[in-house]
């Protein structure tokens, strides 16, 4: 395939990079900062560059960008695309990026395939790009009624022929609401985490967990920033949720009730094994 | 040095294991289950059983059991170490265990340093022991106006010979207030974060970050309960402080104030970034 990728930040990158590690396909690539497509051209992670305006040349369309940018993109640039060609994106939401492009797309007879590929790094920019970023993440596909079953097919395809460790079916719907509790509440508990006066002490006396809590405190907060807003609904149900939560711990303590706290603690200990246990 | 190991699970067999692994001292064991003292004999992990009637044969006496068990242990058994040794715990908190066996301990002339071995994995007891779990993990020793200062240099010296990466004196008081957060909010977090109706579908929706925000999830509730409960003050001033901050990110997506919900996001990426600076 003639392949195009555009956004070579940390997951287009990466998937040039994948492309060229376990693929023969031409990779093609633009960013909307050209010195990204020279180093990325340079080192060899693209076969060449391409410009939104040369699309017609592709044959399947990877959209890297954030968000917003995927919708004006596709927006804009779907006249260079030639009917037939596959469209897929990577944003962490679903439902705006489709509501944003998939009547217009349509319109111009482009087979456009939502998708998020589940990796990330607490990194941004093509500096950080792997061609081994996929190899234990799943990439998950989100069809609605208007989407090409064949071109699922050859997307799915496609995941596996990056080596993802899994290629998980899903809806836009069921998506976002699961997303917004394993991505999104993540990435603001870790980032809401380090705002405590003791932070600065905290270099020799912690074991992993406070590694583990705060490690996505550091994040691209203009991406997230889109993503959240754009799920808010489903965010803001499991920020709810989390939150109550914590009060009855809160609470508990405060009335120094032992066997409260005990309980409490014991249910999620058995919700994380039985999670651990669907997981096997 | 004649070492006693007191409770043989995580830690207490991860210390056996590491004394056998790095040193030349005789490691004896003592646990309250007859057959985990059995398996650390038949595994090499001690080179001997005690009993706590025998324990003035050594000069080195290491408790390792939970916090209310260390307190009643000493309480009971100081009758039975000989004067002058050095006795540590390795209690998640200092304070209340310093209140509750130091007075006591200078009574018999023995000499007590509190200390708290930063390491720990989502498993209990002496099967999962380790002799590396301490490799990177760094030994606080907590000393007050009774501590011995020679003791706490051999404890030093002894923490290093077990290869430690960093020893840190802190105070019991800051130990308490640090610990707090980086460690007990991060069990409370974890255990709180698992309790959403989503949780069944999270499989294939994961990259990194649910995994690293529920890892800890998995508590023994029982220990975690007497320790929130022994430093609760802290505690609850770490854990308020959490919900409040939670609190501004669900308003402003409540909102919909994506200027303040990037502000938000970006004052906790820049506090993550000056930790990790500060831990280089």
């Amino acid at each position: 395939m003639n392949i195009a990728v555009i956004g070579l930040g940390l997951i287009g990158g990466s998937f040039c990079k994948t492309i060229k590690r376990y693929t023969k396909h031409l990779c093609m690539g633009y960013d909307l900062y050209p010195e990204v497509t020279e180093q990325a051209l340079k080192e060899g992670a693209i076969d060449r560059c391409i410009s939104p305006q040369e699309l017609q040349q592709a044959d399947f369309i990877i959209v890297s960008l954030h968000p917003t940018q995927t919708v004006a993109f596709l927006q804009e640039h779907a006249k260079y695309i030639a009917p037939g060609t596959i469209v897929i994106d990577t944003c962490g939401v679903k439902e705006s990026i489709l509501d944003g492009v998939e009547a217009h797309l349509c319109e111009h007879r482009i087979k456009f395939v939502g998708c998020h590929p589940m990796a990330g790094r607490e990194f941004s920019g093509f500096s950080y790009a792997l061609d081994n970023l996929f190899d234990h993440a799943s990439f998950i596909i989100t069809p609605t009624a208007q989407t090409d079953p064949v071109a699922v097919e050859q997307v799915q395809a496609f995941a596996q022929e990056l080596h993802f460790a899994k290629v998980v079916l899903s809806t836009p719907d069921e998506h976002d609401r699961v997303i917004a509790f394993t991505s999104q509440l993540a990435h603001v508990v870790s980032n809401a985490y380090v705002k405590s006066p003791v932070l600065g002490y905290q270099s020799g006396f912690s074991a992993g967990s406070f590694l583990d809590l705060t490690r996505v405190a550091k994040l691209n907060e203009s991406m997230w920033t889109e993503l959240f807003l754009m799920n808010r609904p489903s965010l803001l149900i499991e920020l709810e949720n989390l939150i109550r939560h914590l009060n009855e711990y809160q609470q508990a303590l405060e009335q120094n009730d032992r066997e409260r706290l005990k309980t409490l603690l014991r249910d999620g200990r058995i919700l994380k094994e039985e999670s651990l246990k669907r997981d096997q």
